[in-house]
């Protein structure tokens, strides 16, 4: 896994601009500057009230993995520009991220806008290197981890989830991480099976239309018979077993025989003689209720009769909530009438261009076990993109500040601590941003911050328990999140002290430059 | 490069169903019946009359090393149920792709919905195998690419392109992917090194606002002179000499010394002294009127005074249109009035979050030379996901066709060649499905045929000129592609033997099925 990763996450991966910027530090012999950037988001996605934070695994195999090979700079020397002095590439060959200090909140954390998820400290010229790979690790990880979140709640906590999005992602790496960080964000499950490879993520899956328009005849089905789990060593022909049942199913449900089809009902005895034990099949490639109900009832009834359990069904198109109330009908029919109480255990799975707005509508009367999502989950067409960005915090000890006429875009100058009080309930309800410098907050003591967007009014809070957000310093475990709810009303602040700097920087730099007439 | 795509598609990078297909047709001895898929998109994307095919670099690759080591065996024998028989897994550890035949549009190709892209044929359990992860590198590979030939069409032949999508793309291949095609469909640059590396894109960038805010005195420039390019062999201070230009550039626009930041001064001549021929800041940290614009001037004259020819500014916020204007007058008013040519080709760089839709707004007044994109390009706000299907249209050479209530989802059956009709005048107007078998058409021959959406209504076409459309097989170079204009009125039409074909199925269908009585 690691090398895996390693592989594919090269420091050339990244804009060019910051080999000129880094070649500029360079040649201002700034390079070796201490200076520390930190990343977070300004907005929380998809209109919602929090994020989930991912990405900080890969983050930290990129950052030690860090290293430009003989070939990288001979590129690099290839693309700058010809007044590149020679020794800037000798730099190059000889750095790595031994001096950059990385310290995050865990994988998976619920966090909020404009809370520095990340700080990045180390050489001023490594440091900003860093930057785009960086945010491109973070950025789709932690929006697809919050889509997930966000597909979990509206699905509430008792159905399973599948993501089976790699089709649609942004190619096979796109795919890799959506299977990843979605499990993080509360799915149960993927089809993807790299995925369960590298990272043991549960997979699941079991057939395609394309398996049932395979087939035409039952004289395709081979073999054609099938031993009983307990007792009888005599293989049962299964065919002949499956008619008679197929005859009992439409008899119970006035189903014509005309309009069943054979091709389909030989596609699923085919794959129940492989498969006895595991026998789900996508029932929607014809007709659910002329066609595929039927099949998969006959041929799972004959099953029950020698001993094995089907699984369940997929549907694939149309209503899925009626669908399901009808299809979960008919196999408590089934039970009641052909005494066979494994049909009351059959799992029903949906899976039709699922979108978090269908999710939450899959709330009503619907008889859903497991839910299979694609599209919507991985592209997060609600919002396809996480606008993380890396901002310089500090150099050579100094604050810096970006100031913006557009307040939304200024950034909080200053290393940080950041801490999330926790109220007496055991609810967070707000991260304080401090200065590094500032002793933390204490539980039970009452202190004076200034929470985000409301200017300068100051609140004062007492926490009843105090966490330390950014814990994880330069590696960690990846954990499965826990979710929180009722994050709505979380808020983000700054200490006195942060707020008190903040204001100083401001009014410093509102008075008038006068370097021009300074010498 | 092979060694770093094989390397990023293993072939567990599928869902999991394939392979407990690909085991019920080995179990059913179906798994080296012949068999041909065909990949196609129902929809031309963003709503557009096309596409640009693409990805089929990545899939040749993918075929070519298509096979699985003994770990990725151990691993499905993990994950497939028990009753899978071992000589399976066997099977798969003998497998390739030896047996399958590709048959494919060029990359970067123009195509349309409904068009057969590429055919697989060969043994249905391998070619069953390859459906997700070839999907997975034609989706999002000519979704961007589609979505790079919107933005070109939009922004017009004249300006230049710049991709800059990394940091949002989802993850390191996502953004790699989106450099590579959205150059094939029609952008010039990108800012990702890697791919310049990998791909041989041209790369392109220069600095951020990071590198701007990271100063803050003149005392941070260093060294602190230049050398001219012709003549005296004496560094001059260009720090002073900038300074003198900055006075007259202040007076001749009548600006305020007080509201020039000094750190961006300092950001600027540290760079201009680094790269003196490659000067192009990003002038909008502070205020481009009060600030940027006055700085670069000051610097880009003194650079004039030396010699050296700057390059230009780039401008990353609010209305880049006006701001342009404002700035090319700027520059004019300096080239009069201190005789400096250069400053009459100075380029402006446009980027800020531009989207298809802003893009076609450049069209007015402005006088912005290169647009970089980033997040709506590579992220295909507009429409995250293109829908290519993988349909099975022939087995033991039957035809094969899905048959659904929604007429769109019908597939149409059997092997095919597709020709695309050229007019008298050059035009492309027509892709025309035949049957493999079918003779193909002939230049000045008119045939009949049925155009798609049109249901049984033929018509007569005389085509000037026939391409053969799927002309790659197996392999083929990657060729940029050239774009069509008024594609709007292309059709697909079948021809009369294919549409036979499809009646001739859809009657047969109806009759009803009789297999319960048969035996």
């Amino acid at each position: 896994e690691v090398l895996n990763n390693m592989a594919r996450v090269p420091p050339l991966l990244t804009d060019l601009y910051q080999f000129t910027m880094a070649y500029a530090y360079w040649r201002a012999g700034r390079h070796q500057e201490p200076a520390a950037f930190e990343l977070f988001f300004r907005d929380n996605p998809f209109g919602g009230g929090f994020s989930l934070f991912a990405g900080l695994h890969d983050c930290l195999l990129f950052v030690r993995s860090f290293r430009f090979t003989d070939e990288d700079v001979e590129f690099l020397r290839s693309v700058l520009p010809p007044a590149t002095e020679p020794a800037f590439f000798q730099f190059l060959r000889g750095l790595d991220c031994s001096g950059v200090m990385l310290r995050s909140v865990p994988e998976g954390t619920v966090v909020f806008a404009r809370v520095p998820l990340m700080e990045v400290a180390g050489p001023l010229a490594v440091v900003q290197l860093l930057e785009t790979s960086l945010l491109c690790l973070v950025n789709y990880a932690s929006l697809v981890c919050s889509n997930a979140a966000r597909f979990r709640l509206a699905a509430g906590p008792r159905r399973k989830l599948l993501e089976m999005g790699l089709r649609r992602a942004q190619g096979p790496d796109g795919g890799l991480t959506a299977s990843r960080y979605t499990h993080i964000g509360g799915f149960d499950l993927t089809s993807n099976v790299q995925a369960g490879f590298l990272f043991g993520v549960p997979v699941a899956g079991t057939m395609a239309h394309s398996y049932v328009t395979s087939f035409t005849s039952l004289e395709e089905v081979w073999p054609q018979t099938l031993v009983a789990v307990n007792g009888d060593p005599d293989p049962v022909d299964f065919i002949s077993l499956t008619k008679g049942w197929l005859t009992r199913v439409c008899e119970l449900l006035r189903a014509e025989h005309g309009k069943i089809r054979e091709g389909e009902l030989a596609a699923f005895l085919s794959y129940a003689i492989a498969y006895p034990q595991n026998f789900l099949p996508v029932i929607d490639s014809y007709s659910v209720g002329c066609s595929g109900l039927l099949n998969f009832c006959a041929v799972a009834l004959a099953l029950c009769e020698l001993g094995y359990r089907p699984v369940g069904v997929r549907l694939d198109s149309g209503d899925l909530c009626r669908q399901s109330v009808d299809v979960r009908r008919v196999f408590r029919l089934c039970s009641e009438q052909f005494s066979i109480s494994a049909f009351d255990s059959l799992i029903i799975v949906g899976t039709n261009n699922i979108s978090e707005q269908s999710m939450a509508e899959l709330n009503k009367k619907n008889e859903i076990d497991v839910v299979g999502v694609g599209t919507h989950l991985v592209t997060c067409t609600k919002q396809p993109s996480l606008g993380c960005v890396y901002k310089l915090v500090e150099v050579r000890g100094r604050p810096r500040m970006k100031i913006s006429e557009d307040p939304e875009k200024s950034t909080v100058p200053g290393r940080k601590h950041v801490y999330r009080l926790i109220d007496a309930e055991g609810h967070p309800f707000l991260d304080l941003q401090c200065l590094a410098v500032e002793p933390p907050p204490e539980a039970g003591v009452s202190l004076s911050c200034y929470p985000l967007g409301c200017d300068n009014s100051s609140v004062s809070v007492t926490p009843a328990q105090v966490v330390c957000l950014r814990c994880i310093k330069h590696r960690g475990p990846t954990s499965q999140t826990h979710l929180l709810y009722g994050v709505l009303s979380h808020q983000v602040a700054l200490s006195e002290k942060l707020h008190n700097l903040v204001t100083e920087i401001r009014r410093g730099n509102s008075n008038n430059s006068n370097f021009l007439l300074a010498n």
